[in-house]
């Protein structure tokens, strides 16, 4: 093994902007309770972006330096750099999770030397990660380091919808931009914990691919009775309840209204004020990143909020936590299968096309870093 | 007394739109436990409007009938039909509180005989209103039926501000149209409770009177620089609750972006989803019913909802409420008085100048209903 190991480094400064490159770097060492993990495949998840590019505008992205050291830089408008000041002049490792072979083990932590794991914690875009052991998830028995990979992030998201939707006392699940990754494992889940789930998706062939999982609710966001559609699943399901992955634009509000449209329907649900069941809606990402245009006609019981990931197991408690990545373990290869559409190694990974490709977050255009 | 009384209503039908006018009815009779009120006063707040206009297109209002038995009628746009479902073909009486003389009691309320009390429950813009005694507030001796008029909505809403902060864990308030009759109220329980309190206004006079009442913080949403002023008072107060009497147009984000600019000068405040400290908007009102647009730059811990004072007064609970109530009457003619800038009769009140008055729901043009 050798001593020193590419890791990938975003930057932003007031004078040049972002720059993304590759630093040569020591190879970390597995303290006591550590082990040092190979990364064998790490995805590049929506999360990841905004550490990745901060507010540069990559219409402006140069791509520079030389095939196996290359550099991409662009510009980053004055509000952005605003926005950026706590990370200003600080070279930042990235990556939120990944997965690969534990190849050296600190003292008590020898058990796990050999076998495969999924990590969080971030810095996984380099060729080695050293985490505590009790923070990796040990792999089933043959599973690949690309199974794992995205072992943590859309898994507990998807899983974290179930238990919000629990812990607010509602029953049905409504979610954006479903046929992501994310989407298709929240499918899953609701199918094998019978929870009623509306899919929003953005084109036929996505709506084809959700049928084809064997969703019920399916609705395409760009039919011109979207809002009427989505009122009647929302009449069949009881659905008080969204998670957006867009932000952007009328959808979210056109969400609330056609909850309300629902509830108004249901016998003594009109009131001066609109309905008195509280509505609720939780941004998790920004797909979209204009600005959240909402019509207020659904009455007065209702929320808007942000949705995290860390926040809310924060809230869900150890045990919670630890029985929702047990059943990512034993179902990793079923329910919580990922599928990518391109694999980059950590160089490729700056080039202009795959820049383009996963800056874009389109669904269906997930990249994979395998940075051996 | 005769056995009639005039009593407002708002009519809503498909073919029609809107029709409001008087009615010539029975004046109820107090049963057991109940008193009947002769209504003395009862305010036109922001919140009975949505039941004297529902969805009607004022600006096409037709002012007819005679002097004593005046009509107004103004078409109803057809979204505004299908929101208005609930109320169709209903004629509803009107106006939300109130206060007069007591001139009958049923069993068991004959104490408050001849006492000038406070109403809430509707149907008080009308001759007499009949209510359960123990829902009454009876108000302090020499109190003027002027004075109690305005004893629920604005006072609890101001009193539920405060402790709301208190149950959501927050320490300091935003308050927007803060030079309402609330907006005043809210500076004085403020002051006396020494809870910090951030006053956005929206012309230099409106500063001005909130500094003559000895606001410490008053910014003017027209300033140029407006959230960086916020972020500042933000700063200086701690504040990451808000609450919002407008709802359209930017300032809604606009707030919470403040709050996370402020939260940013802390030290450790960033992260890169944002801080992580939760920031909220309440929308209490909609003097703005125009979409609200947010420009999410506020990372991810942050809320935004209606806030209804019934169902708060029900989180509060009965002791709470009771608690409230009695704080009310205590300080009636100080921390709660009310300034009107116009008495109207029942008939009056659908004067075409009173119509577009009370309508427009301008900070300082406030109308109390004399039915007398």
């Amino acid at each position: 093994m050798s001593e020193t190991m590419l890791q990938f480094r975003s930057l932003i400064t007031a004078e040049s902007g972002l720059e993304m490159s590759l630093a040569e770097v020591p190879v970390p060492v597995a303290g006591d309770g550590e082990i040092l993990v190979r990364i064998e495949a790490a995805p590049i998840n929506p999360s990841d972006i905004g550490l990745l590019c901060g507010a540069a505008d990559m219409t402006g992205a140069v791509f520079g330096g030389t095939a196996s050291h290359p550099v991409v830089t662009a510009p980053v408008p004055p509000a952005g750099l605003r926005a950026m000041a706590g990370r200003m002049g600080q070279s930042m490792p990235c990556g939120n999770e990944g997965a690969g072979t534990v190849v050296a083990a600190g003292a008590g932590a020898e058990a796990l030397l050999g076998r495969k794991v999924a990590i969080i914690g971030g810095a996984t875009y380099a060729g080695y990660r050293a985490v505590r052991a009790s923070d990796a998830l040990l792999l089933p028995e043959g599973a690949t380091a690309e199974q794992g990979a995205s072992s943590f992030v859309n898994p507990l998201t998807a899983l974290g919808f179930v238990e919000t939707m629990r812990l607010d006392g509602h029953s049905a699940i409504i979610h954006t931009a479903a046929a992501s990754n994310l989407g298709q494992m929240l499918v899953r889940i609701c199918a094998a914990d019978k929870v009623p789930l509306v899919n929003i998706v953005r084109s036929a062939q996505q709506a084809a691919l959700l049928h084809g999982l064997g969703a019920t609710h399916v609705i395409d966001m760009t039919a011109p009775d979207f809002v009427a559609q989505l009122a009647d699943a929302c009449e069949k399901t009881g659905a008080t309840l969204a998670f957006d992955a867009i932000g952007g634009g009328t959808q979210a509000g056109q969400i609330l209204t056609a909850m309300e449209i629902a509830i108004g329907r249901r016998p003594g649900g009109y009131s001066r004020y609109g309905s008195e069941v509280h509505k609720q809606l939780y941004v998790y990402g920004g797909l979209d990143m204009a600005p959240t245009v909402m019509t207020r006609g659904f009455g007065m019981a209702w929320g808007m909020g942000g949705w995290l990931l860390f926040p809310f197991l924060k809230r869900l408690g150890a045990e919670g936590a630890e029985r929702l990545k047990a059943r990512v373990a034993a179902e990793l290869t079923t329910t919580f299968a990922s599928h990518y559409s391109a694999r980059v190694s950590l160089a490729e990974m700056l080039s202009e096309d795959a820049v383009k490709g996963w800056y874009r977050r389109a669904t269906g255009t997930k990249y994979l870093v395998v940075p051996d």
